[in-house]
């Protein structure tokens, strides 16, 4: 039974392969409802936190970690799918400067609005298009250390599942519940659910500091340049700003997630106090 | 007079195109204690905080902003040394998806730690051997934002200059002062100037929130990967952490500079008390 081994793909077209190039595509992911994940830490965490893993590959000539060869045989002993790759197929696969030679197959998991359970001190996430998709895996990182309950993705421009996404969230998309909704969905949410809405910008009255969340709170962020659409301002009940005391006119869209996001959970977890609503 | 145009680089063998690729490397750029600047903000910026630009080089089929070629006249009718160069060529000097077709070279601006002026609420940072240049970029954006009053590039892994950090910094790199310096002169420079040195680790003893700053403070940050080194810990009189609610047991290096930064400066803006010492 150990001598078992995945059986070893060497052609680039042969079809287990090009469903793998498909899933760096945009279009791949959302037809098939899958995603990459890279790097012996991503997939050991995926299989630690029983996060939906379809299938693995992997290099053996440069998968050398015997943590990450352990993983492979009890995957394959597991029963799960699988494939070797050779390293000029597996190249085509990494985005990672120094490749571990291991990756797997992901089903994307959709939370859905009607069965988000909203606790009185929650806090919730909400990103319309960021652009950079580093940034949005940083975000997403940023929010799940910060304690968020969830993330909307607002209107179709943010794809969580994106490589460099995947890679630089690093891992903390597993634990994390994603609703995907158009702006209107989720002002409706907002109101019908009490959550107080807080938008970021440049040109916010409100110093984040001096703003004492209303709890449930969301926080929006909009796309590096443009910041929040007017129909998501509109949604907001508070518009903050970071003040800045140098020639900067702004942060970066992570750094600024990560400011005011532990912000408001240092202020919950001050406060413990049930909110009005 | 308005007649008169740059010269046309169309040789990728000429010189002067050499010396921007040059540039390019990190030994181009000790070397010559020169870098590379691209985009018509970052110029304009340049130009207007008088940051020392040495030549500028653009490419006319591109450069279709009428900003930026108002830019280009301003700084040929000033005497400002220049070229034009072929398509083929700036390209290979642009880190940009969507090109502006103009870039600088400038001289790099070090300040010597002797010449510091240490005021009473002074907020510094050190950075030990942050390895992304997008992250160490974000951090000296976030730094400038924050109102710190110089940067310490402590030992030799940090590139200031490199060009994704330069990208990355969005022009606040024409208002910083910053220091090289090895871990021993930090020291030596915190202990004499009575610095409060203030180190980031999630084994940190104190949440930052709980954290209150003795001032004039100099925060410290060390790789993504390995924190700071002993030597530096040592330089340590306070080691904090960021509290982490979710799975996740760190946020990015760049958010952690954010959120702990502007703590700091909120305490330095909220006290405006005279330190001890």
């Amino acid at each position: 039974m150990h001598e078992k081994k995945y059986p070893l793909l060497t052609d680039p077209r042969d079809t287990r392969f090009l469903t793998f190039r498909f899933l760096q595509t945009p279009q791949g992911r959302s037809r098939t409802e899958l995603y990459l994940i890279e790097g012996i830490r991503h997939v050991a965490q995926a299989v630690e936190q029983k996060a939906p893993l379809q299938s693995v590959f992997y290099d053996p000539s440069v998968l050398s970690n015997r943590f990450g060869r352990k993983l492979v045989d009890r995957l394959l002993r597991r029963g799960m799918p699988g494939v070797r790759l050779s390293p000029q197929l597996y190249r085509q696969l990494t985005l990672a400067a120094e490749p571990q030679g291991l990756g797997a197959v992901m089903r994307q998991e959709w939370t859905r609005m009607e069965g988000l359970s909203i606790t009185r001190n929650s806090l919730w996430l909400g990103i319309e298009a960021i652009e950079s998709a580093g940034n949005l895996g940083t975000i997403i990182r940023t929010a799940d250390a910060a304690g968020v309950a969830g993330i909307f993705l607002i209107g179709t421009d943010t794809d969580p599942w994106d490589p460099a996404t995947v890679r630089a969230s690093m891992g903390s998309l597993f634990s994390q519940k994603f609703i995907r909704c158009t702006a209107r969905e989720f002002r409706d949410w907002s109101n019908a659910r009490g959550v107080t809405v807080v938008g970021s910008s440049p040109k916010g009255l409100l110093s984040y500091r001096d703003f004492r969340c209303r709890w449930p709170v969301a926080l929006l962020l909009g796309s590096e340049k443009e910041g929040l659409s007017d129909h998501l301002k509109e949604a907001c009940d508070f518009m903050v700003r970071i003040p800045m005391v140098g020639r900067c006119d702004s942060v970066n869209v992570a750094v600024a997630a990560g400011v005011l996001l532990f912000e408001m959970s240092h202020q919950v977890s001050r406060t413990r106090r049930p909110s009005p609503g």
